[in-house]
């Protein structure tokens, strides 16, 4: 119970491309799952299609229909172009005959080697035991965010004043993240990971839910043993959405993943 | 001919989620059209599918599996949900019964509104006239880029130093756009001008070809009038791939559309 590889374990049906899987009611806020959860998960399906030539996702990109809850699912899947360097996949996440998650999947084969050339920096973060842990009970909305029993993260304090009515109003988060299960990051872990900080709408002192539309994720590089860290920012709240950029850094300074979303925002008054 | 609005027609298959295209030869580089137009050519279809009620392409994201080619293609698309704020909808475009392009599309309603929140600024630019007028034979590869001929585009000459063998080392990008057939930008056509500046990988020195493997787009507002400003930056270049990332500002600072992509890139050696 509670570990990254079984919540996302799935059971390919024989002579088809369709899997079972059962959603871990611990990978998510309340009884709903977590999107970058679903999205792993579906990945996941996809890395079993393309197997060993192409053992990882490099890219990922997911359309968010209707919430899934905890439960029986089936991920439908299709090879859309398995070639030398990427196969391509598309893949379908559904409950009781209903698409929830739709994602198009690239899967290659990453290396922990350093980049040619790199304008990436990780975050100045106070050292993780300095950062407070984010706590399972919601400060702001008294919700029960389950999946933050299993994925412990340690957000910077400077950017924690909207839990004291004091948003720095920069829509910016950073902070550490390790597994709770004691695994360390994987490609498929990492596309959970970007999008599991909070909102930074709340850092503009905007605090409903802000659900996400679309979301897309590139990992980057095998991430080194240890905690990663991770920094969130948007550009802009308008016309009732937010973006959301999120990247990732390993132990060893390499940017690991790189998520992007759009997401709806439901403005007060 | 050459106008935006005929080279992404579309005409849909009575009672079919169908619809027919000519991919036009003058939106791409030699004879393969431009990822962004075969973009915008899946959310014209998808904007046919949606109606009245979600009338502008929100969101899109593609996965690049085949190169197209100019001539006829088959979009073929399914409405994944039909919900109050947005319609979302997988699309294909195929030739020759293979599949190019996938792609999934949020439908709903942009304005030109100021948003709640911003911290996106335009690029500092010397005035259009002051740009030079990109030219349809590459600088570099002595390649026709016919798409130039219809997309104008005049770089910020701060940031062309690799037209002369001396790239800045940055990975970055800036300049002004115009449809040449005189049509204001909208948000399909913006879609098209994410994915329209020279590869930023040339700011680092590295001149091969560097093709879209996953791009999402992003609509922000109805644009006005008048020529877009651009900014296109990359953050790292490794494993074989680098992430490019591109925002728009229409003429009154709005920002109207923001681009991300994972590219491949063979580098020299």
């Amino acid at each position: 119970m509670g570990d990254f590889q079984s919540a996302t374990a799935v059971t390919r049906r024989a002579g088809t491309q369709d899997f079972d899987v059962v959603l871990d009611q611990g990978w998510g806020l309340e009884d709903i799952p977590n999107g970058g959860y679903l999205l792993a998960v579906l990945g996941r399906a996809a890395t079993e299609l393309a197997g060993q030539a192409h053992p990882h996702v490099t890219a990922i990109s997911g359309s968010f229909l209707q919430r899934g809850a905890p439960g029986p699912a089936v991920v439908t899947a299709e090879v859309l172009r398995a070639g030398r360097a990427a196969t391509q996949v598309r893949a379908r996440l559904s409950q009781d005959g209903l698409p929830r998650v739709e994602a198009l999947v690239t899967l290659g084969r990453l290396s922990d080697e350093d980049p040619f050339w790199s304008a990436s920096k990780p975050p100045a973060l106070p050292p993780l035991a300095e950062c407070p842990r984010s706590p399972v009970m919601d400060q702001r909305g008294g919700l029960r965010i389950h999946i933050l029993e299993q994925v412990e993260q340690y957000l910077d304090p400077a950017g924690l004043g909207f839990l004291t009515g004091n948003p720095s109003g920069r829509a910016e988060l950073a902070g550490w993240m390790r597994l709770a299960d004691g695994s360390d990051w994987d490609p498929l872990s990492l596309v959970l990971a970007v999008d599991c900080l909070p909102p930074v709408t709340y850092d503009l002192g905007v605090y409903g839910w802000t659900p996400t539309v679309q979301l897309s994720a590139y990992l980057r590089a095998l991430p080194a043993p240890g905690p990663i860290r991770l920094r969130a920012a948007a550009a802009e709240l308008g016309n009732g959405h937010v973006d959301v950029t999120v990247a990732a850094w390993d132990s060893k300074d390499r940017l690991v993943a790189q998520g992007t979303q759009i997401a709806s925002v439901r403005l007060p008054g």
